[in-house]
């Protein structure tokens, strides 16, 4: 997939090492009503979207624990059918290229998707929201409360990135 | 600073082997005003905040071509001082504990923080930005249009996880 990508006038790639600097673990998958990237829509529908799961893996499930007290997540996930040495993209085959990083393609140096989705219920490993995207067995990678209803509990203990409750 | 980190009542690890599921690759780091984790807000502010910088690594430099055009950005950053193995948290003490997808703590199986920021200039490699809360030194991952203000160009492409202008 990666290597008979076609490429567009005006794109431009790096030249760039593989990328060894930190690793991801999968907590889950994804299951979507889309099987072929072809058949993903543009931008996920929260609203009137269909319902998709999040399959979470057995050592993780008690890391939902409150989850149901959110009514909106952000999802991370990695976009595994990507490529991601691509630096300037030509979207609408037109006369110039996109930087990367102006565009939500796909196709990025490290190729994580972001949607904001909708809770819907939750039932053992199942999370059923809407909002998603991408195409069905698309590797999870995180599960945030949505920033806008979220107060963190409190700052006091050392030891992570920031305070545990603040963070990304 | 994983291996000593203080456990509290009631919460839990995952017995799980290290995360070799894929890798990511640092695009450049992320400099704030503060250098300890314990000086950081718990959130961060777009309007009040301080201005910080987005330094973005020399190969990924024309991947910032059109960035000025959104006044707000998703960024996605690395926050390599985390623990990743807690999936119950008891952030404020109480008598029962957090699953770690009900927070947005640091502290997760993949430490990826997510910050919408306000764009405030852009000069060579470095973006100014307001709405962080990381320590100054956080590897960069991911800058974004944020979705509120991003049209997709087009969908004509295959090749990606879903089409190159829709995704995450």
């Amino acid at each position: 997939m990666t290597e008979d990508f076609p490429m567009r006038p005006n794109e431009m790639t790096a030249d760039v090492m593989p990328a060894t600097d930190a690793s991801l673990t999968y907590i889950g998958h994804i299951e979507t009503p889309w099987t072929r990237p072809e058949d993903c829509p543009r931008q996920g529908d929260s609203v009137a979207g269909p319902d998709c799961a999040l399959v979470v893996a057995p050592p993780w499930l008690p890391a939902l624990t409150g989850i149901d007290a959110y009514p909106f997540l952000d999802i991370l996930y990695w976009m595994h059918l990507s490529r991601r040495d691509l630096i300037l993209q030509n979207p609408d085959h037109g006369d110039a290229a996109r930087g990367t990083f102006s565009l939500r393609s796909p196709i990025r140096p490290n190729p994580i998707g972001l949607s904001n989705v909708r809770l819907i219920g939750w039932a053992g490993n199942r999370v059923t929201v809407r909002g998603l995207e991408c195409v069905s067995g698309t590797p999870l990678l995180d599960i945030k409360p949505d920033r806008r209803h979220f107060t963190p509990p409190s700052r006091d203990r050392a030891g992570g990135q920031t305070s545990p409750e603040a963070g990304g």
